[in-house]
């Protein structure tokens, strides 16, 4: 049963907290939506770009390369593979996708951190991928394992994020054959909110379900998902074996996974926005259609990501219309399938924390949060076109996620909320600030953005006329500095760090 | 007939135009909306606002002040009216703004400029009425007549922005009681867009409808709008003389009339979003039900300005999830009476055009288009609460307002936008950037914001890693050096002068 949060065996909630965690904990694990859904496109428009995702897997067809047990799979399934080109008649997909759980439950090791994923339910998670990382005092860098420590530590701290993601950025100071170890542990000694695994090769999967096992216990994960891979197809109409490999380990145990195609339009899709859409639609589908066919009810999210493109230097560019009108239209036709969607997220261009940089954020999360995406990567801290973690970024970002889980919880509609009462204490003229009602009601009435400067200029100038970048800064060097690690057993401790001595011996270095 | 746009009586289209001009006019006047409106409210919701505003109406009912000529009128439609307090039976204010036009063109002196407001139409204007002014290298200042210029010449050029208003921003350097006159003629010269006139005293509302009939011609007007008022009510549910009697010189004369509340939550009426909304519903519908008294089938816009409050200073904030949803719910209200509606802009309470700035007006801003606002006042330009435009921020919401305007004109969906021919020439794994789809189809398929960058780190770092504000102070200053004013009849350039001159010399200086 996935309906519900479970907790792992053997957790324990820890006796002695602090105040500061208690208050993080009672901040809601995930977003349940109470607000309509922005029905963008009109049915005729939903059936076209559906009937185009049926053309496309019908005749057209995707590769899947480098997996012989990949093709295999699609030929006992009654596909038509012709060398490594595999075609499916219409509606086979589809009915292949009905067993994918339109909702589940990703179960955090605190499991008042379990996020629901799927159904009226949104979940907020850090950018994955950055290889640098950038701040306003360190500039532009490599990734380190340092980094990615303290960004965990960072995001945990940050109520609107519910989910840490993976690859916060790189740490591209440990080799590429062993950083999956630490990346995981990182997650799981700083943090207690559900995380991903690694899907780069095989064993890299593999070793992210162990290490689960050792944190949640093997008997745990038959029943439960707490780890899922999250995979690129190869965009246009590929799916390497990094997908079908990962598809087999995560959902061979059970449990989840997300294949997101990564389209820029124009590059790896037609350069319409229609068209892109439907091929996304089609190559998740397909994918998602395969990770059922290695174990039917695996928890699979139907995965999307398209850009558009810059006229002047061929560049892929963010929070544009386009890709704004993508994730509203997307999240229409992930709801006709009744499967779990991933869009969005908080996307831009610029280099710096800059306008720019919020401007395309907000109109993309916007979008994003309307649209209804169940899993959003990349909610907070990507910069750059996703090449940089923005130290700066990550808490601006979240600052604002807040006001979107405020905007997807509704205005309250009731007798409080309409204050008939205060008209009878304040005459026409009259100011609110001292009613009863006002009173009541102050300090739940509005949200209150904590890197939003809503001063005077004389006040703000007084505290030193500080930009946002700068007041950022200042609030993510703060929350790293208060960081308390959450309890962790002491002796899963010991058996996460042995396997991972263990499998670090095992493994040579390789940095590619 | 207000369905189409007329011709002002003596123009003539100028025979040279430098192509400048030209590629401006080619921009379109205005959006014609086509993607649907987001319903965020349900029916029963809906309801219970629109029936608390008809009990604010008619059991607490509404001041109005200082202009017994406003009591009169209202006595003689029938309302109940104590001392200054105006109350109306149940369902009269409705019944009363039956007359408003639904939509209504205002004309612009050049009519390719002309604007449709109300339907399906929607206009982005400038900021109105900061004190003060901010550039980059020029600091936070008072606004000066040159700065007004500067800022109408610069809007002019902006193809997003429609219409530029009046007070930019106020020219502190020119006595009130003279500036109106001074404003207007900036807006008539160096601009041919729709503009405001001014509304501060009665005689400054009547010199602008009389500047506005030497421009249009006296009989032209009669027939046309070509000049609105925008009043605020005094919240909580005062109505001052302000109000009437622009009403009663815009109205009378047939020119059009905007009123918004301006409500501060928890100051200028309740604490929670719902109870303010109704009272901004409340206020505006009154005030549109006296301007038909005043002439039935005079133009007036619903108004609507919601801002919620810092917790931590009792400051006014913006771009925050309250105002968000209330620019959703009240686009609904405006619809179900069928009147056209101002709500929303660029709204944020940063000092600066930073990430808090572009976070705050996206978010104030895309609920705006999404919500259906028809007329957008402060679209581009506002900072710091409303008490100063910014230089920068006017091009970067401009940048950002063209993107929504491909929002707004939807998604094209058909057999070119789903490009399958594309599939045949392109094969899994290809690219698409040189197929002869993609050749079709570049210049056109996505959003070119000019003010984005999306080159790569190391190309930004060669041309000087300027971010959004450099490049925002650059384009500006450029716009501006480029400005060539369109073309305008110079014996009405003389009698606009004269005008001035005579007004001037009728008018004692006065600074307040």
């Amino acid at each position: 049963m996935r309906g519900e949060p479970n907790r792992p065996a053997g957790h324990r909630r820890a006796g002695r907290r602090t105040k500061r965690v208690r208050a993080a904990r009672a901040a809601p694990a995930y977003i349940k939506r109470q607000i309509p859904y922005y029905e963008f496109l009109d049915e005729e428009g939903l059936v076209m770009l559906e009937d185009q995702a049926d053309w496309l897997m019908e005749e057209i067809g995707l590769e899947f390369r480098g997996d012989a047990e990949a093709l295999r799979i699609w030929k006992e399934a009654g596909a038509e593979v012709r060398g490594t080109r595999v075609k499916l008649p219409r509606g086979m997909a589809r009915e292949l996708c009905r067993t994918i759980p339109s909702k589940f439950v990703q179960v955090a090791r605190n499991p008042d951190r379990s996020v629901e994923i799927g159904g009226k339910s949104q979940v907020f998670a850090c950018v994955y991928g950055p290889p640098f990382v950038r701040d306003l005092e360190g500039g532009r860098r490599y990734g380190t394992l340092q980094d990615l420590e303290n960004l965990v530590k960072i995001a945990y701290q940050l109520p609107s994020i519910h989910h840490t993601g993976l690859v916060i950025c790189e740490p591209c100071d440990v080799p590429v054959s062993k950083r999956h170890l630490d990346m995981l542990y990182l997650h799981m000694r700083y943090s207690d909110k559900p995380f991903l695994g690694a899907i780069t090769e095989k064993s890299r999967a593999q070793d992210s379900v162990d290490m689960a096992r050792v944190l949640f216990g093997e008997e745990f994960m038959e029943n439960n998902c707490v780890i899922m891979g999250n995979v690129n197809t190869n965009s246009p109409l590929l799916v390497d074996k990094v997908v079908t490999e990962a598809a087999q380990v995560y959902c061979g145990s059970g449990q989840g996974l997300i294949a997101a195609p990564f389209i820029l339009g124009g590059a790896m899709g037609p350069v319409t926005t229609a068209a892109s859409i439907s091929q996304a639609l089609a190559e998740a589908m397909m994918v998602g259609a395969f990770t059922q066919l290695v174990r039917p009810g695996a928890p699979f999210i139907l995965g999307n990501f398209l850009s558009s493109m810059s006229l002047k230097s061929g560049a892929p560019t963010f929070g544009m219309p386009e890709p704004v009108m993508s994730n509203f239209i997307i999240g229409q036709l992930a709801r006709r399938l009744g499967i779990p969607l991933r869009s969005g997220g908080s996307l831009t261009a610029s280099k710096l924390p800059d306008a720019q940089s919020a401007a395309e954020s907000a109109d993309s999360m916007m979008s994003t949060a309307l649209g209804g995406a169940h899993f959003v990567l990349h909610a907070a801290g990507w910069l750059e076109g996703g090449l940089s973690t923005g130290y700066e970024k990550l808490v601006q970002d979240a600052d604002r996620l807040g006001a979107y889980q405020v905007m997807l919880s509704g205005l309250p509609m009731d007798e409080n909320a309409l204050a008939r009462s205060a008209y009878h204490e304040v005459e026409p003229s009259g100011h609110f600030l001292g009613s009863s009602h006002t009173m009541a009601n102050y300090e739940t009435a509005y949200y209150d953005a904590v890197l939003s400067d809503s001063e005077s200029v004389e006040q703000w100038e007084e505290r030193g006329a500080k930009d946002s970048a700068r007041r950022a800064y200042e609030r993510w060097n703060r929350l790293l500095k208060e960081h308390q690690s959450p309890p962790l057993d002491a002796a899963k401790d010991e058996a996460l760090q042995a396997f991972m001595a263990r499998r670090k011996s095992e493994i040579p270095d390789a940095w590619y």
